[in-house]
């Protein structure tokens, strides 16, 4: 007996119907704003991470050489293999570009709660725009996707900040902090003890006092008091932020968010605003997603200035709010028919079948040549709602046996016109 | 810039649009058929192909040790995965077990047309009957596949032959004559020239003529002839073979197949019926996808002894065949609604299109601060098929202008009544 790899999984049917149905919502909602799917490799240069991610997700690559000597890595995360993908069809394609797809990612980490090895993510994205609304409504798809998932605001919350409020400040403290480890440390500010986190800081080029006081300011979030104390970049970025959420108000998504300066994104190459969607009562402590702008990736593939937002929601963490709020799909099998065979009736149950198959109904037959009891034993399994009986005592009758598997109640029915025009009889359209 | 690995494709929108409405297709006739989606890690120990696929699997394999030093391969097929997974599960697994899942896998081999390094299969399954139901459902959920997509009986046959009937036959010349290198060599028999053929058969322990009289047996595929020749096993292989016909025959899936016992797939661990999907017009030479019975697999992976079925389609010789015929899709976007913005009007502009989305359009507005001519372009690019023009001047005299981007004709209508209750007008709903 072989055994399944560590942090890897298997999807049996109960489980799989649930999850089908979290992400087609998700892709629902992503092409009804005009998202188009895309479809990406598995497999990429590993080179394309070494210079383009954060070293945290180098050191959790699956890299490898394949039998050619290219260094290649299990993908794990999209926006890299997105970004290439605008660059190498930069003149063709029209923009805004405006892409989702949905698929495993692969990252070499510790397996907890809501944290596999192999994941799954719906990634959003615009490239071509840098106003407001593409931020905008990448936040009105995310908030559309809960809310059809049956979430609410008493269940998330959208936490928005901006890496050029953060960075304008850290700036106006001291020309030459290192602002790219000083937003790294305030992404870490929720997760570690205040002494470490503004140990992180002074590492990171501010004195004990001007961290205390960046701290102060940021968990304020008062935008007036921050725009009147930064210089000019940090007063754009304040402008920037607050003509985002007035968009955002338009297109129905402001009331889901709050601004949290302290929300930071980990990924080295966001620009702009960022978010963090978070579990509203604080049940699940981690953030469930995020996103935010990425205005310079493009360019740092060898790409025209393009600049991007995008969102990337995934399965696992999401299932964990879902199931805290109570929405979480059923995991069960539905069947709207078994045609159940008695003695030698398989080609009247196959036209029977063929008939209600082509209105599109779920619909199984015997295909184990079983007994009566056992056919029936499978289809209450299967949670048949109808159960069609082809019996060669009714047949000799011109009829079948229909029986509401819920009711448990049963009618016949002229065989000769069942189902005819009827895309779904049910026991009470027969009685 | 950073390039794509040779095998592996990027699908932009327009293509990937095809490739969905044929894959729901796929999954859409096996699902009516009451097969249930299961989904099944990327990655499982590589000890697992070495021990169970064959040798031209293991040499293709994306093999490598992962961070925790264990042999890990790319799945390069989905059976193996399955058997695990029935294994895993048989105490729970009520019976018959019926599985589909379409995604990738990887095999490390030479890209030629319709042959890829990343490759996408639909795989569809039935465990636990060995009853010729089983068989003849795995072929008449392929026919429906097929004509789903809108191929007929003049585009694809399933060639279908049987392993006992020819391990049977080869045992009835010699006993001793090595199976499944000879059933290896008849499946490369339209590959090959006559004289490897018959080398190939000698080299399984055949004489010459036997090989030759072997192949003349097969060749005229006459089921009575053949069972007379063979022992008991071949006449009740041929039997089980004229079972699954019939069967196929109550399951409308009869007309497209024809026996031809010189179809012999080549992996391993097929027993039973097996079948080929060929291209009628002969067109497209080599089989655009294959299933079969694999008994024995699941016991070999340390499991109770369960009868199997299932077939692969895969995405990109099945593309080839659509192509073919004509009934690949239309590799265009699709979008309803446009709604433009003249001016000050994105809270309105916004409402309508929140409004329209509710009802399941798919709705694109301006989120680049575009002129009126950009946004116009822009919308005809998507194929938008109704712009609603939401400009200054009209909401002053409580009005909206609704253009059909197919006629190019216009009209208005009142602002606070659009979309109203009409879950998809258009300008004819609106003269």
């Amino acid at each position: 007996m072989y055994d399944r790899l560590k942090g890897f999984r298997d999807f049996y049917p109960e489980k799989m119907a649930a999850r089908r149905q979290v992400v087609d919502t998700l892709e629902d909602a992503a092409a009804r704003y005009g998202f188009r799917e895309i479809s990406t490799p598995a497999l990429e240069r590993t080179q394309m991470y070494v210079d383009k991610s954060g070293e945290e997700i180098v050191e959790e690559l699956y890299a490898f050489e394949d039998k050619g000597g290219r260094g290649v890595s299990l993908t794990p995360e999209l926006t890299p293999t997105v970004a290439r993908m605008v660059v190498a069809k930069q003149q063709e394609l029209s923009k805004p570009i405006k892409w989702y797809s949905t698929r495993p990612f692969w990252r070499f980490e510790q397996v907890q709660q809501g944290r596999f090895r192999e994941f799954y993510q719906t990634n959003v994205d615009i490239f071509g725009s840098s106003a407001p609304e593409a931020d905008a409504e990448v936040l009105a798809f995310a908030a559309d996707a809960l809310t059809d998932l049956g979430l609410t605001g008493e269940d998330f919350e959208f936490r928005v900040s901006h890496r050029d409020i953060l960075g304008g400040l850290l700036e106006t403290f001291d020309a030459d902090v290192d602002t790219r480890a000083a937003i790294r440390a305030v992404d870490k500010r929720a997760k570690v003890e205040e002494t470490e986190y503004l140990g992180l800081l002074s590492d990171a080029g501010l004195s004990y006092e001007q961290a205390e006081e960046f701290d102060d300011l940021v968990a304020t979030g008062d935008l007036d008091e921050i725009a009147a104390f930064g210089g000019d970049d940090v007063e754009a970025a304040v402008e920037n932020l607050r003509n985002v959420l007035a968009a955002a108000e338009d297109f129905g998504a402001r009331e889901f968010c709050e601004v949290s300066l302290t929300t930071a994104r980990g990924l080295d190459y966001y620009t702009g605003v960022v978010f963090e969607c978070f579990d509203s009562t604080g049940e699940i402590s981690r953030s469930v997603f995020g996103g935010g702008r990425y205005d310079d990736l493009i360019e740092s593939f060898g790409g025209q200035p393009t600049p991007a937002v995008g969102v990337a929601p995934g399965l696992a963490p999401l299932s964990l709010l879902c199931q805290r709020a109570g929405v979480w799909p059923d995991e069960a099998l539905a069947t709207d028919y078994y045609v159940l065979t008695v003695g030698d009736t398989r080609e009247v149950a196959s036209r029977i079948a063929r008939d209600l198959r082509a209105a599109g109904n779920v619909v199984e037959v015997d295909v184990s040549d079983r007994s009566f009891g056992a056919q029936m034993g499978y289809a209450d399994g299967i949670n048949a709602e109808t159960v069609v009986i082809v019996g060669e005592q009714d047949l000799a009758n011109g009829e079948v046996t229909v029986k509401d598997m819920g009711s448990g109640e049963q009618t016949t029915a002229p065989v000769d016109s069942f189902p005819g025009d009827r895309a779904s009889p049910t026991y009470d359209d027969l009685v």
